[in-house]
């Protein structure tokens, strides 16, 4: 599983390590940034006359002549089976927002080397000139036919929502926002264990999730269909409800089908008496609200790199506490669930991923825990090599039983 | 320079090397091709929590916004400086015609494995799933800020030639379809080596090219450049000259620039008397034909697998014989250009590849013979190590000579 690591271009030129004109003369990851972090490799050798024969004409005439009788031979004679292609149009990136195309693209280079490194999946950066919806639905569709699947990224709301399910309308191929599916399947994952762990089931659970952008909406519907009792949504002008009447379509939609309960007003009154707390905002919940919320509650609070609520305040009230950080137990990190979605997909040429396999994929996340399941590892380490190979096997089952997988 | 070649993907699934339903049981060119030919590699480590927070969050933010502040930085911290897109539309496909995206993809992934084992250059295959002239330049421009150069391929004229020209007046990176310039520049190098072998001129050269395709009209345009007599293209028609009323807007301008003789009529009869025949068209020319050249002619059938004139016939007339088979003497091949071509234009960050940089290619690899110049080796082999160092430095160079050179 674990990729090659080379660097062929690393270079004496190591004086230069910072910006021009930045205040460090170093900076370890502007040196490891130096020359990019990826590079292609030949997997066939091309050293000879007979190589190339094979490789390049005329052997390959024959290749591509069976293609274009059987399409579906593209899978087993180019890379097109293995290869993601990583789309964004910079418009939200990490914490820094519409930093545009070129700005994101250190970030598609390490998303394709963590797809690499921890799915065995190769993957090609495309930073996006554009921020038309419509566009971008249509350019991915014309790049379509190189890949063998798509992983939206960095794709700021509420456009993230309505580009991916035209791009699932329109393509064979799996199509999956991470910043939404990853972050909900994690979530999860880590949400079943905490159940298990304090003798609950999901549908005893109350979760209040801050943040209505892709991460929130998502992770909101996630749960519902996973059977979590109940979930309201906080924007910045509190809970998502069907009384507001400054809701975007996403968030009306959003009002229908979460908040049981019927809650209204801040986000601090909704968790009086909530069983999780689940933060994708980046805004920071004072303490009296944690501590109002129900016995053995969970706080799951996931900005980067300021939890909105800092861990030390957050285990004096919770039975279990995760956030997005290294430095912290309970990492929630989508690279838990990314790689494996993808290698699981692509290994039975599933058309798409669906609700069951993005379960199947929190299901088996959370299995690898396993017995040694504690209030300090609801989550298994990203670095845990177990992970990738539980998903992977997961998701393509759970393709073959949803009967979207072509092989 | 070497790419180093592993097969991530190799497997036991030998019994199965051919298409279903393929008469032979084993074919080397489908085993080869197989799972594809190309994957993608990590440049750096991502082994552990302290990679990770370097490669990708939290270091990963402070590239991205110093790229943000001074947009030139990316070729500095990504690999965008070293990635070439290879763009087809599958219209023109080797001798294959037009058998769409897919079933192009085994030769642009030969195309992106010659550019790293030839040029130490990254490049992606990206079939595009249109053939509308407007909707792949409005794709290339979207894709063009993740790569640092365009190798447009295998699409059809004369939608190439439009294509290619409104990529170039859009995009500051360099642009190159490689039927037309690759094919023109490899010509020119191996007529300047004949040339100087039976102590001519170019000036003093009068050649006949058959075929008004990209490979014919971008030769006839630089070999005009580059200084040659006269020039005269044939079509199916025959020659083309200003007294025909059925030429298309390429070939009406090619009627003014080309033929100072004013030839018209059939290729035989322009080829009496001339001194070279350059066939890129796939048709065959009558033995007495090349008899009619002028004494110490030289003939460049160069169409593939059948030479438009035999090296056994050519021979019998021809002072020079070159063909695009790897089985005898002067190969014009592609590969001895565009891999040097790239590395030089991507080493000084050009941003155009101007006529200059194309005519110090050929100059330099026709300086790679040197001094052991013969008949049968007008231009160097493939796989002479000398041919991409010699190609980048020279088109490095020119472009700084020229301007366009931006580091």
């Amino acid at each position: 599983m674990a990729a090659e690591i080379v660097n062929p271009r690393s270079d004496s030129d190591t004086d230069h390590v910072g910006p021009a004109g930045a205040d460090e003369p170093f900076d370890p990851a502007f040196a490891l940034h130096r020359g990019g972090k990826m590079a292609v490799q030949a997997t066939v050798p091309v050293r000879d006359k007979d190589d190339l024969s094979l490789a390049y004409t005329p052997g390959v005439a024959k290749v591509c002549s069976a293609i274009a009788e059987q399409p579906e031979l593209v899978h087993d004679y180019t890379w097109k089976s293995n290869v993601v292609a990583v789309v964004t149009d910079g418009t939200a990136v990490l914490g820094l927002g519409d930093i545009g195309a070129e700005a994101s693209l250190p970030v598609m280079e390490g998303k394709a080397i963590l797809f690499k490194q921890f799915g065995g999946v190769d993957a090609v950066p495309i930073a996006l000139a554009t921020t038309d919806a419509d566009e971008i639905v249509e350019t991915v569709v014309r790049l379509a036919p190189s890949f063998g699947g798509v992983n939206l990224e960095d794709i700021s709301a509420p456009r993230c929502f309505e580009i991916e399910r035209k791009l699932q309308e329109r393509l064979d191929i799996p199509v999956f926002h991470d910043d939404q599916h990853g972050t909900a399947v994690v979530t999860l994952a880590a949400l079943r264990n905490a159940a298990k762990l304090t003798g609950r089931t999901l549908g005893d659970l109350r979760a209040v999730i801050s943040g209505a952008g892709a991460a929130g909406v998502a992770i909101a519907k996630f749960l519902l269909e996973a059977g979590l009792g109940d979930v309201a949504v906080a924007d910045r002008k509190g809970i998502v409800s069907r009384d507001r009447d400054d809701l975007t379509p996403v968030k009306r939609e959003l009002a229908e089908l979460t908040n049981k309960a019927g809650l209204s007003g801040s986000l601090e009154a909704a968790l009086a008496g909530a069983d999780v707390f689940i933060g994708v905002s980046g805004g920071t919940v004072p303490e009296p609200a944690v501590a109002s919320m129900a016995p053995d509650s969970f706080v799951f609070a996931m900005a980067n790199p300021n939890p909105e609520v800092h861990p030390d305040v957050a285990h004096k009230y919770a039975a279990v506490v995760a956030t997005g950080r290294s430095d912290y137990p309970n990492q929630i990190n989508n690279v838990l669930a990314f790689p494996g979605i993808f290698a699981g997909a692509l290994q039975v040429r599933a058309s798409r991923i669906t609700e069951g396999m993005k379960i199947a994929a929190a299901d088996a996340l959370a299995g690898v825990v396993g017995d040694e399941l504690s209030a300090d590892y609801v989550i298994p380490s990203p670095f845990d090599e177990r992970v990738a190979p539980a998903v992977t096997a997961a998701v393509a089952a759970a393709a073959r039983a949803e009967g979207v997988a072509r092989r």
